[in-house]
């Protein structure tokens, strides 16, 4: 295995046993309860790994923008939901995707209605936005007299098909622990399936979409939701494992960098790893603002974590680790480190492809 | 002009008009003071914009990775310093660049100096990367002890010379205002020319290397410098504005982004514009946190900020505005507006070129 021979500068390193453990599991739990299952592909990116999904019969996906679904498109998905506001301003790569898979878009304004019912010349599915309580998109779950005039304005168009009403219960990451989780996702569920009543007999077809990766991990009540779509699970990450939602060796990602300074005399090692490979994404823990959780490499594998060790700051190439005195001995300028990112997908997204830990290169699709 | 018409997706700007005058202002300054010029490129990564100094004299440059070194070496750039501590697992590569080119590296231990030492078959420049206070890398200025013995170990290899001091006075990004940053540069000043003078008779070529946007901007008094190092006023952005360093209208970047949602009810616009096109980096601004300010497009070309208008928050593709209500009123969804990030080389990083307000597309090196 010449895997870390190879690895000179910061390299993002999947686990890719992890990766299937982590989407069986999931796959697994989302069919027991009846669920459907439509994963979100931000995180990895990568047709390689969506092919994973398809092993255990996934055959729909999320993405996050226009671009990654011509991706996902070109890599054999046919139906794909694009979840984010529609941007009118890409109508005409819309338009082209309509034509070559069942797309769905969402939006949550009658003015977005009109416009893609009269510039779309293929048919789309489209899902109303609607917002429990996150407040990023989404038009508020009690604005039934708004909702309705909305489902009104797409019933008018014959391209435009109502699919039903979707979801980002986001603020379920700013929530710690199972019993916190579980109630916010409750209270969101029962908002949700409440508007949904509302409109059910009339529109016997439509669906509620709902989804992220900390309820789909930790809840197990998902009477009344038709389709799950979280994301991050795939990976995981420092955040999940803080809110509750895996635990350590559910984490298949690793950034591998260089050590290149070291100052024991301030508890400080000073990696080639910085903002540019990690990202900026910070979260608190005790007290303490951390940009990652460090390990030791031992035979091309990552070691747990080093207790009281952390990646303390970060400017664009540099990364500070802030390690206790006896683990620091045995840290070796020249020698590789693991650090466990943040947020998985804003980690992945700063990379062209990931290195396997069987020495594999595995391909992505890029932002830009 | 089409600009506009071709822009779909979040897009980063630049006024090459801005740039021009951010570098002759620059190098001026410099030349006035007696200052040797080493630009830092890791802001913009473009032999495009690297151009735009070699007309006005500069044939010398930092960057802050191996693989930037090999770019700006590919396009015309023979004498470079990579202003970061020497990752001993490229050595290979340096060895290369240095067949090609006068390379200069940093370093701060005897370790580093032996492996270098023996492993380079090509000669280099070495700088002693030295702290006076920002604690990330580099040793202390008052360790003089060990100063010594490095500077012996590095005479001790005909393939190292010994080119002088480098500092990142970095901590001036922490204060506001022409007389703290003065007071602060002034003061690394004097614990480095005091270094310096400890060394000058034995070793009178060795220089000190200094350098970071706020200093170079904000002080004038740079006797005993031999070299300044800035990088960022190339476009400078919110931070530098905040600092002091630049007016608004010396900030020669923007990133362009389509309005998706508007929710006046909460003063708030989404836009499609996240962490993967600005970074998630913030800076603190009356309390509030902020990812960016904001301003209208007209005719193609950015207004002024918007007062009270700012990114609130930042999601992998979803930026939060929050607009004050008379100016939102004036604002439509499927409009382009201009977000000034928080901190340009992190938002020039993360895009593979850029677009010149003349429409113009400038290439750029990008990290993978």
């Amino acid at each position: 295995m010449t895997l870390m021979i190879k690895i000179q500068k910061p390299t993002l390193v999947v686990d890719l046993a992890r990766v299937e453990q982590n989407i069986i599991r999931m796959a697994n739990k989302m069919k027991v309860n009846g669920v459907g299952f439509r994963p979100h592909f931000k995180t990895h990116q990568s047709a390689f790994i969506a092919n994973l999904f398809k092993e255990v019969g996934v055959n729909k996906c999320t993405v996050s923008s226009v671009d990654m679904a011509f991706y996902f498109a070109a890599n054999g998905w046919d139906d794909i939901t694009i979840a984010f506001p529609v941007n009118i301003l890409e109508i005409d790569k819309l338009n082209d995707l309509a034509k070559q898979i069942q797309l769905n878009l969402l939006l949550d304004s009658i003015e977005n209605v009109n416009f893609l019912g009269t510039h779309l010349s293929n048919s789309i599915g489209l899902f109303i936005e609607v917002d429990t309580g996150y407040l990023r998109s989404g038009i508020g779950v009690k604005q039934l007299d708004e909702i309705k005039k909305i489902i009104l304005a797409i019933e008018a168009f014959e391209s435009l098909n109502l699919m039903g009403f979707l979801s980002h219960t986001g603020n379920t990451y700013s929530k710690i622990g199972e019993k916190e989780v579980k109630a916010l996702f409750s209270d969101a569920k029962n908002q949700l399936v409440h508007l949904k009543n509302q409109f059910i007999k009339e529109f016997p077809s439509l669906i509620l979409s709902l989804g992220d990766t900390p309820a789909a991990s930790i809840c197990d009540q998902f009477e009344g939701i038709d389709e799950m779509r979280p994301g991050n699970f795939v990976f995981y990450d420092v955040t999940q494992f803080l809110i509750g939602s895996c635990s350590q060796t559910d984490i298949a990602v690793r950034v591998y960098c260089p050590v290149v300074a070291k100052y024991p005399e301030r508890n400080q090692l000073v990696i080639y790893g910085g903002g540019v490979h990690l990202s900026k994404e910070k979260v608190k823990e005790k007290g303490q603002v951390i940009y990652g959780f460090v390990s030791k490499i031992k035979q091309n594998v990552w070691s747990d974590w080093i207790e009281g060790a952390f990646v303390q700051s970060l400017s664009q190439e540099h990364g500070i680790i802030y390690c206790p005195k006896e683990e620091m001995d045995q840290i070796e300028i020249g020698e590789l480190i693991s650090v466990t990112p943040v947020h998985s997908c804003m980690t992945a997204d700063l990379n062209a492809q990931y290195l396997a830990t069987n020495g594999q290169l595995i391909s992505k699709y890029r932002t830009y």
